[in-house]
């Protein structure tokens, strides 16, 4: 039984595959490169997998995503319909997420990239801002990730609420769920922070009309993935003042290329798809551990559901 | 009996005086200017008094400094001795330095001003961090301040230390305690935040003998007071690589004069005394309690010890 990993332009795939092979003995783990008998390869580990390559193992039994999204895997028209997908998500992850929706939004909340630029300028200016619990934030999204984040900020003193698909329930959050719900959510939202699956009811839902909603001069911090967001209405909202900063950390195209007007606009933080991450060490411990779950039982909680797309 | 108030060239003394006059009817509100009978004054209420001027109000009951700190009265050395000092404290002000040290903490600990400086280059390179339950955090100081803010970083994920004179007890924070404490305090911490009162024991004391007990490419961040810390030891150690970085809100002269090299060094983020504060609102509310307080009781919970000097 073969185990085979695909990590574009990576260097870390051989170290993947060699910390898969030390935690999984009685399987062979290669890269997609390295497969010769594509038959025998019953788990796909893939981050953007190219369209038809998982297509070409007859006799896979899950795909696992090296992340919390699987719309990297969904992408692949070819994707062989009823394919179980394994997410990976575990502690690291959602620390990793939380630490930095915590930073950028005390970052955009105390003014920071205003402050550093009356530093530059040598400029002795104390700028105000009200104390955090008069701060409105919203989160969308209220999965693993999106629920630690929202109460990381409640822990911080921020006024915060939550959207998601269902409804929730978490102590210091106001949670809506649903359409309906969205409305009431982005109403007086002051910083607003996407996590959501990439679907096709989140894609471009970062739009001029959602944007209208929010309080005037709103922040806008994106660290989903990039089609959630409709660059040129972010633009737009910037210049007018309707919103008044943005960090975004997911791009339509990754890497984002260098001559990309983003990377000098003055409102906007860009950082590269760093917000959260797992690292081989501890990524390896979990995909293992569901591969030989999933061998074991036939199933795993971490499963995406293809059909809503997350 | 008259309440006297100065604030050094600040508009914002008006608007204390027209609060606190509102908020204390039965009493003449007046500016250190406006006072023709210095011997009604009962109460001084001051932010970096000139030297001297307290001492002229000869029926004085009590000074009220307009911050947590008291060393900017401490410092007249006029100052009639066994004057009650009233610390003016409260949840803005220990909201707002929980904000600022959470990001400032998180800044240093994702490395945000390296990030920034790849947004500048238009360079798409991910730096890894480990997640903040592997970074080790020290608070000098768990006063109402020190204390807060240890326990909004316990609650972010950092491995959290405090150090104070006597022994603490923090949920989620290893607690140190005076002279003897501070070398295994300091042991290995990659984060420093000062949140000290300045006194004759704390006076420079973040110098070269203290960053050398630090984990190499430490960070320090001082919100205390300008003299805590030894700027040249600090140059010295950035320039050795025993630190990697440093955030400084408070210096010996306020403002940082537009011409001190520490506004351009690439490794110190410099902010002008905004860590925390009191608006005047917020404030003259808390000022007006404790002295009503005081008239009617001869005592405060906020009041400072001379003796010990914070
Ligand atoms: N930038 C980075 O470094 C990075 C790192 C990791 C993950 N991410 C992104 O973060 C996303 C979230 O991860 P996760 O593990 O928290 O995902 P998850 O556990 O699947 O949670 C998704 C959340 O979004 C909600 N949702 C889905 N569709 C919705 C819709 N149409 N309307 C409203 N709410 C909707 C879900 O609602 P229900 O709770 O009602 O189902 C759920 O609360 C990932 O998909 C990925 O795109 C980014
Ligand atoms: N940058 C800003 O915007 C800003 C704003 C507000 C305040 N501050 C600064 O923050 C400071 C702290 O405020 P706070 O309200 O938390 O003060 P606090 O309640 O008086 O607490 C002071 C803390 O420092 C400890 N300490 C004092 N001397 C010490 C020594 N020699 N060795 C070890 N620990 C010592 C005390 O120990 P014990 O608990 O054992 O007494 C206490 O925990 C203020 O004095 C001010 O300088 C700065």
């Amino acid at each position: 039984m073969t185990v085979a990993i695909y990590i574009p332009s990576d260097e870390s795939s051989q170290e993947w595959r060699d910390r898969l092979a030390r935690l999984l003995p009685e399987m062979t783990v290669q890269t997609f490169e390295e497969v010769t008998d594509p038959a025998a390869v019953h788990y796909a580990v893939v981050w953007k997998p190219p369209t038809g390559a998982i297509a070409g193992f007859a006799n896979l039994r899950a795909v696992v995503s090296l992340g919390a999204g699987v719309d990297h895997v969904l992408e692949d028209r070819e994707l062989p319909a009823h394919l179980p997908i394994i997410r990976t998500v575990g502690t690291d992850l959602t620390q990793r997420m939380r630490e930095f929706v915590a930073l950028q939004v005390l970052l955009h909340h105390r003014r920071l990239p205003e402050v550093l630029a009356r530093q530059r300028a040598h400029v002795w200016e104390k700028l105000v801002t009200p104390p955090a619990p008069r701060r409105v934030v919203g989160v969308m999204g209220l999965g693993n990730i999106g629920a630690a984040s929202a109460q990381a900020l409640a822990g911080l003193g921020f006024d915060v609420r939550g959207w998601a698909r269902s409804p929730h329930e978490i102590a210091g959050v106001t949670c809506f769920a649903g359409e309906d719900g969205l409305a009431p959510f982005l109403a007086g939202c002051e910083i607003l922070v996407c996590l959501l699956p990439l679907t096709e009811s989140t894609r471009a839902i970062l739009n001029a009309a959602l944007f209208a909603q929010l309080a005037p001069g709103a922040v806008v911090i994106n660290l989903a993935r990039g089609p959630h967001l409709v660059v040129a209405d972010l633009l737009e909202a910037l210049a007018s003042g309707q919103l008044s900063g943005a960090s975004l950390d997911v791009f339509e195209t990754e890497p984002l290329p260098a001559d990309d007007p983003l990377w000098d606009h003055p409102q906007i933080i860009v950082t590269p798809h760093v917000a959260s991450f797992i690292d081989a060490e501890t990524g390896s411990r979990l995909v293992a551990a569901n591969i030989a779950r999933f061998e074991a039982e036939g199933s795993v909680p971490d499963l995406a559901d293809a059909g809503r797309g997350y």
